[in-house]
């Protein structure tokens, strides 16, 4: 049988660009470059709750250093070194090495050394931890949003929520569509160049993880305010062509998760360099509203000036009220 | 029911030593010290493969943090921050908190800010990343072994073991010592003060996780070296105490992982600094052996001077050898 030694050796070990020791000793090593903030995060996925147990290993892989990448980009950090804590009910080498060939491509996609890791038996769990460098006091937090700034999402959130619709039974895609929302569910790109460019221009920043709703939630609550939402700024249209169902599209917009795109604010006078960012970076970015001081109140303007107040409903994994 | 965000800010936001921002926003902030060295590692602990999932929570949360922190005290390098990925199968708002507090006491301790994590619904899975300091090129690795070594071991490994062995009803250990050894097994010190002091002494090093044998034979792979053990020297006498049975004793400390004590290589003439470091840390450290230039091979030399070459089995979570 594969002893855990052997897995190491053969599926994890990579070389590493810009660190000084990789996989195979207590503790990885590397050196922050001068006058850089560490940036850290971790996060775990677990079979039957964040994805189904049949998913393609590649895929899998792909998406679970996709995620971590993404926690980056929303500190507008350059992602540098990851860990992948992996747990398995069994030694399937075939597996084992699609899920590490995924993993490892989405790390090299985006300049990550894989440093290091654990790999022990039990239920499948993917748990990855990465760190980032951002400049001395240039990250861009959660807690920062002011009153009168544009709201702004990147990309069409709401594309992975309909590819999980589709694998579940829930919705009947467009055909040109299916393969663009089951890449959303399943390769999420990480909007690194994004989020460092925001430096200096975004006050306030998050990925979109648990639903755009949910998680202007956090910033809301985060920065003491309030936000009012134009119902005509809302970037519904590939939805609504992708699934022909208005209602779904919204849902899948205000509550749906996995899309990890970068939701910030930003002051009015900021609107032409975010249109320059845009095009740099070949990635739309959509103004949908404004932060108000209504605290943590999320209001919903229609077309016709109508007031709906939202509730800010997002992903949680364990009152499970969209899982 | 509690919420994810809700059991965040009750069990596991604490406030912070030397990090810039902790827990709450995608990613954890914090700076290296000048000419400092970054240490990183992660290790899970499933139910069932590292731990009896009735194990009392303040000892599996101390546990969880002490082993991570032992890969630092492994490196010659200073704890600093840590991170946990929780998967939790239910909300038991009692277990979390006695959880948590025995997580945050070994942090505390050891001087060590709990600065992020996740928290999400699945088999019981808890994953920590530690991340530590150590000044540029003084780190001490498993690679470094010199032939002509004197190797030496920490405390007395094995009574971890032995407690393990206890619950199990494998052993009958003396009243006077089965709670030292449950105490090895469920609140084992990581020997952080050990490992930097052992900077510019100890040649090669590692934390024994999976049995003095096994963990050697890591040194002397990656060491590209042998090694003979004097059964005279082994620490076998207070195991041999504990349990009223030297074979027991002699597999507890050359199979049994869980104490996390240190075992480095060192050369002859630092045995006086050894000596004096032992005092100074309160811990006994005993010269086992010596290096070798016989590759990667073990041999046992008895007192009458005869010869047996040991296999290097340790623990391995899919081979599962002795687990």
């Amino acid at each position: 049988m594969t002893s855990e030694f052997e897995l190491i050796r053969r599926f994890f070990t990579r070389t590493t660009a810009h660190s000084d020791l990789g996989v195979g000793d207590d503790a990885a090593l590397f050196r922050a470059r001068p006058n850089m903030q560490l940036a850290v995060s971790t996060d775990v996925l677990v079979a039957g709750t964040h994805f189904f147990p049949d998913t393609e290993p590649e895929a899998l892989g792909w998406k679970t250093a996709a995620v971590n990448i993404s926690d980056m980009a929303a500190m507008a950090a350059e992602p540098r070194w990851m860990l992948l804590a992996l747990s398995l009910p069994e030694v399937d080498d075939m597996w084992i090495a699609r899920f590490s060939s995924g993993f490892s491509m989405c790390c090299a996609e985006f300049g990550v050394d894989w440093i290091g890791g654990d790999t022990t038996r039990g239920p499948l769990n993917l748990c990855a931890t990465i760190i980032g460098e951002v400049p001395q006091g240039r990250s861009i937090r959660r807690s920062s949003a002011k009153v009168g700034d544009d709201i702004w999402i990147s990309g069409n959130p709401g594309l992975a929520a309909l590819g999980l619709q589709h694998l579940q039974g829930n919705a009947q895609l467009d055909d040109g569509w299916r393969d663009t929302c089951l890449d959303a569910l399943h390769r999420p790109q990480p909007r690194v160049a994004l989020g460092i460019a925001l430096r200096g221009i975004a006050n306030a920043m998050l990925d979109v993880s648990d639903g755009l709703l949910g998680d202007l939630g956090h910033i809301l609550e985060q920065s003491c305010c309030g936000a009012e939402i134009e119902e005509s700024c809302l970037p519904l249209a590939k939805l609504t062509e992708a699934c022909n169902d208005i209602e779904l599209a919204r849902k899948a917009l205000f509550s749906g998760g996995d899309d990890y795109e970068l939701l910030f604010t930003a002051a009015a006078p900021q609107r032409a360099a975010l249109k320059a960012l845009s095009d740099q970076c070949v990635l739309p970015v959509t103004r949908i509203g404004s932060i108000t001081n209504d605290s943590s109140a999320i209001w919903l303007i229609s077309d016709n000036g109508s007031r709906q107040q939202l509730a800010a409903a997002g992903y949680d994994h364990f009152a499970g009220d969209n899982g």
